[in-house]
């Protein structure tokens, strides 16, 4: 079970989950360690065969496929964390980690993972390193060149790399590390990752607005950053022909009627009050101000992931 | 007055401030224009000319000094803003730019630099790039690696990089910027910088914590973290003998009587009445667990100054 083998077995491996893109790869590796990668990729490199590194097979690009018959090394049995300290919220875990798994263990101490993905019940960290993946709230938390304090990379040799720092204000040496952050494992396979997480909001609002053109869009992404501050968590803008496709393809229609654009606006924060208020005292002088024509506010886990939905 | 020679002359660019470091250097040149300092790199690579550059010499550890007769590459000239975006939040600058001019100019948007340091006034961006500067501030909003959304360096061989994305969620190419960012001018001058800044705090608070021990620290570390989440903008912790010492040398006691370990709490949000809630909810409850001993509040800002004056 830890190799592979037969076209059937292989199917999951040479696809991606869209059935857009096939690979025809004969076998599969699954590595648990980093040295077990070392192995393969010195063998590998030795004799001249070609590698496709996996994670969670979530990428809608491809980069996760073979292109012809590389062979394919998942991460899937590399699923462990660690070390995860409170104190200064620094996680590190092997690269298979899903991040939903990783998310659930920080939410036990108050901590949560600044990444957040339609994918994150089944893509792994390491994939995400490699693709410098975004997410639903980069506006607020930043891209993983920020939040990754160290990785350990296996280089196409064989040769284990540790940039396994973490510190928050590391500046010793060269930064190799964030050479392999976004570079699709071209450049070296990502074993561990050491990342620092934010505390975990405690209240969730979401709001749904429509505007007249995108002049007004911007202005309300402008008066957003300036009333709702450090709560602002998401914003997302979509045009009414993608809200036309959206009905059509998905049967969710907008809930407040039609209009030129739309934004859905999120604020997380640590008082439910407090936040309440910001968001409410920011709609009405959008109103006020004719930035925004309609709008409404969601708090209620359900509601909100309706909305979220349309996105 | 672009090429500084002769010892008197020469005397600010060979010495830091401290007069613990000092180079001997014969010859300053003042580039305005990247292309100045792409002929200047060429040349004196084509020359085997060692050079050294430098920003505000404000640095305590000597890079920014000629070990021995270096020419000495200033960008006191190179300070230009080139563009800001007060949509985005992007700010694009010759690497010369003092971080208090830019942050001057980005508070009349409605803005800040990402970055804090006593020498603010000195300091120039291109050196904070090159030194990856954390400053007071890392806590809230990381370090450059997470800021800078692109560079533009000039290699030893007079080659231009052009690496000056203004785009927060860039995943073209390799992101080679980061190599650049702490690797202190030895692979490249860095000439121009775009900076991702976030939307400048409209009210401070700042208190001043009496604990037991090491242990209290911590605890009340992590719960200023969980209480004060998004607010929070620095931590800083003193110990009995460096606060003595601070008597001693600079006749600044501590405002809460004597305890074995000192912390200072910064918050910073949009909205006045919330933050300074926020804070006496989190010190009540810290003295309430006995987490801490004493404490001061400050939100004026003479009185700001007086406590950050101890650190």
């Amino acid at each position: 079970h830890r190799a592979v083998m037969g076209v059937s077995n292989l199917e999951k491996y040479n696809e991606d989950w869209i059935n857009n893109l096939k690979g025809s790869s004969a076998i599969v590796l699954k590595p648990k360690s980093t040295e077990e990668v070392s192995h393969i990729l010195s063998f590998c490199n030795d004799n001249n065969l070609a590698v496709c590194p996996q994670g969670g097979n979530t990428g809608l690009v491809g980069g996760q496929l073979p292109v012809f018959d590389e062979i394919v090394i998942s991460t899937e049995l590399m699923n462990e964390i660690i070390s995860l300290d409170d104190n200064s919220g620094v996680v590190v875990c092997q690269a298979g980690c899903v991040l939903e798994s990783i998310d659930n263990i920080l939410a036990e101490k108050g901590l949560m993972v600044p990444l957040d993905l339609g994918a994150k019940g089944s893509c792994h960290i390491g994939g995400n390193v490699s693709t410098n993946a975004g997410g639903l709230r980069l506006l607020r938390y930043g891209n993983l060149h920020g939040n990754v304090l160290g990785l350990e990379v296996v280089k196409a040799n064989g040769e284990i790399l540790d940039c396994l720092s973490t510190l928050k204000k590391d500046n010793t040496g060269y930064h190799l590390k964030h050479l392999f952050i976004g570079s699709e494992g071209t450049l070296g396979f990502v074993t561990k990752v050491a990342m620092q997480c934010p505390p975990r909001s405690k209240h969730t609002n979401v709001a749904f607005l429509g505007t007249q053109n995108f002049g007004k869009v911007l202005k309300t992404f402008k008066k957003a950053k300036q009333d709702l501050g450090e709560i602002l968590s998401a914003v997302e803008v979509i045009d009414s022909s993608t809200m036309e496709f959206i009905d059509e393809k998905l049967n969710i229609k907008s809930p407040i009627g039609e209009y030129p654009f739309y934004l859905l606006i999120e604020t997380s924060g640590s008082n439910e009050s407090h936040d309440t208020e910001k968001l409410n005292t920011f709609l009405e002088t959008a109103l006020n101000k004719h930035f925004i024509l309609n709008g409404i506010v969601a708090s209620e886990p359900a509601k909100i992931n309706t909305i979220w939905s349309i996105r």
